[in-house]
């Protein structure tokens, strides 16, 4: 698969958390996501996997024997995690060969700040 | 207590998780809070609070008479709740007389959002 640029989509999504109440659907889709990010083992993992140029890429990835070293637990756990990240829509995956690679999906993220955004007036009223 | 505009600090706070991997520390204090935003209830109450006006109010705050209206549980599980989102740093309280009080902390919502921040390249490079 040709390496590409992953998407973000910019476009207006979310209503910031602060900004109105959250509609029960969604605090529900979103609560998924954030329960996800709630393990230092799956920040960690996401972390990795973003901050390497591959991670970034759609179709490229980092390799999973290159996330295992990080971390003393064993290669099983760190698949679950991975499968956590994977189920939330933080990260999609590619086996190829013997490993499977992975890379974040950005627009997740974007969603994520979005929500929990602040309005204008708090941070300009900041002191 | 008087009335006081929350504070919110914009001074550089964490480094985005995506620019290079977090700390083990760090990850484990920020998986905590992002564990408190894992169920909806608590992220429901969380938007009633910031979103009201005496939520965005330090001494100020939302009665939590308010709050256990919108849920279809008890006003302990409430309680619990509003204790798991204080203990996060996500809100404050005060009780006065019988009610308690709650407000938002705009802080680690700030943080949050600078820990999940998109690097410039991938958010222009979005299409």
């Amino acid at each position: 698969m040709p390496k590409q640029e992953l998407p973000v989509h910019t476009s207006e999504c979310c209503t910031p958390l602060i900004a109105e109440p959250i509609a029960e659907d969604e605090a529900a889709e979103m609560a998924r996501v954030f329960k996800a990010l709630g393990d230092p083992i799956r920040l960690r993992l996401l972390s990795l996997i973003g901050a390497h140029e591959s991670g970034r890429q759609v179709g490229d990835g980092v390799c999973v024997c290159e996330l295992t070293g990080a971390f003393a637990v064993t290669a099983p756990t760190i698949s679950h995690h991975l499968k956590v990240l994977r189920e939330a829509g933080l990260i999609d995956s590619q086996r190829r060969g013997t490993w499977v690679y992975y890379w974040i999906i950005p627009a997740t993220l974007k969603r994520l700040t979005s929500v929990l955004a602040l309005p204008e007036t708090l941070v300009a009223d900041a002191r």
